[in-house]
């Protein structure tokens, strides 16, 4: 759909961008597309990457009409062009965009149902200044996505220095105590997802207690109940983490269908 | 000369690979070659890029003959190449190589003989897991050499959290106290040049007594020369750092020479 990038693009040679995965539906719609879009569109401020929202509005909507049957996603790759002297952006840029199709990750019936298993990764997720955006430097996620294979989990969590959980490879971390609603702040670190602020808001309509924050790792011991959540698969629980096991619960659930009616 | 990236490789989505940028001599020659590969080997090693040395040569070779007249330096990019399921790599990746030609960035005559001015970057550079490699995740040093041109410096210093000088957005950083060349240790962050790597076999030729190791920035105030190196640009004396203010030494201005010479 989309030429590919020229070798001199910043998103290849720097990571100089960022990205949305956007999960749509059998019909073409992007229910979550506004709240991509805005996040796309902070990002780019804080990278002072010049781009219209109309044109990432034309990008999505060209993507959706060129979708082959079964597409489940549309990658938008928005990155500051090519060019520049080094890491010097030029002082003109003109950004490319590019659009990927693809299909929802399978998660087995079984799995959504009764929760993952997943394990601590050992290397601690380093502070980032551009903490919450999805930029394109993503090679911490990808080494700690290849220990989670190795070790056989679904998932892997990932830690600050100091030891407080903040997300896991490819979605973010919720759990329950009594009514509160608990994730992570991310601040200093990790991807703000947009399936987490969709939670969020979601928890809010509720009136349901909401506590962001960063917590130690023991503090997730205590829970009623664990789960993770991205935009793209919506939401699963966490059965186990190493040797601590999580009943699924009622409100998780609840969750769970809420985020699904979205692309039904 | 090399095809361009696909739009689903992972270079672009995550900066999953790595890069050298070689300078060439006019006849075609790349002297400093065996360390940039010697680098680039390193690091498919430890992000487990299976790449076979003599396809870097070869990548290398083919570029020095498509070399258009005024060629100065070679960049390549090896990347883990396309596909995968999210961030997982697929389990057989098959790594894309491509070739750029550019030129050698120009420094005036005077600046290389009286020296640069620089200033401190606003940002600490935060720890990376995999410190010292030239991968592709290079947000921090875009945005921070998007603050040199702003602040009008010929370059910036970047520190540690703890205040401790690392390296220059695209250079490394050398002083020279008495006979003793000092550089900071990159075991925490920031990468490990290939001029660096050539100025400390230098000085071990010389029997000259070197220091690698990180130090407050206090310590390079004492210092009685101050200055810059990386393989293309070669050796650039820091005359100004902030309000602090070095003379040009005997010593620089041969390791100056020294450098030039490989290329002449």
């Amino acid at each position: 759909m989309s030429g590919g990038p020229a070798v001199n693009d910043r998103g290849l040679a720097y990571g100089d961008g960022l990205f949305e995965t956007v999960r749509v539906t059998a019909s073409g719609a992007a229910p979550l597309w506004p709240r991509h879009r805005a996040r796309l569109l902070d990002g780019a401020a804080r990278l002072r990457i010049p781009v219209a929202p109309d044109a990432l509005d034309r990008c999505l909507a060209d993507a959706l009409t060129a979708a082959p049957p079964g597409t489940g996603l549309i990658k938008l790759i928005l990155t500051r062009g090519p060019g520049g002297r080094g890491y010097l952006p030029p002082s003109h840029p003109t950004p490319s965009l590019f659009a990927q199709h693809g299909t929802v990750p399978e998660w087995s019936p079984l799995l959504r149902r009764d929760g993952i298993e997943t394990g601590l990764c050992s290397e601690p997720l380093e502070r980032d200044p551009l903490a919450g955006l999805k930029h394109l430097n993503r090679l911490p996620q990808v080494l700690a996505r290849m220990e989670v294979a190795r070790r056989g989990w679904h998932e892997g969590l990932l830690l600050d220095r100091r030891g407080c959980p903040l997300e896991a490879t490819a979605m973010n971390l919720f759990a329950l105590f009594g009514d509160t609603l608990w994730t992570p702040a991310l601040d200093a670190a990790g991807v703000a997802g947009v399936g987490r602020a969709w939670l969020l808001a979601r928890a809010g309509e509720q009136g349901r207690p909401v506590q962001v924050r960063l917590r130690p790792l023991s503090h997730l011991r205590t829970a009623d109940s664990v789960f993770l959540i991205n935009s793209v698969v919506g939401v699963l629980p966490v059965r186990k983490l190493a040797q601590w096991v999580w009943p699924v619960t009622a409100p998780v659930r609840q969750f769970q269908e809420d985020f699904e009616v979205l692309f039904s």
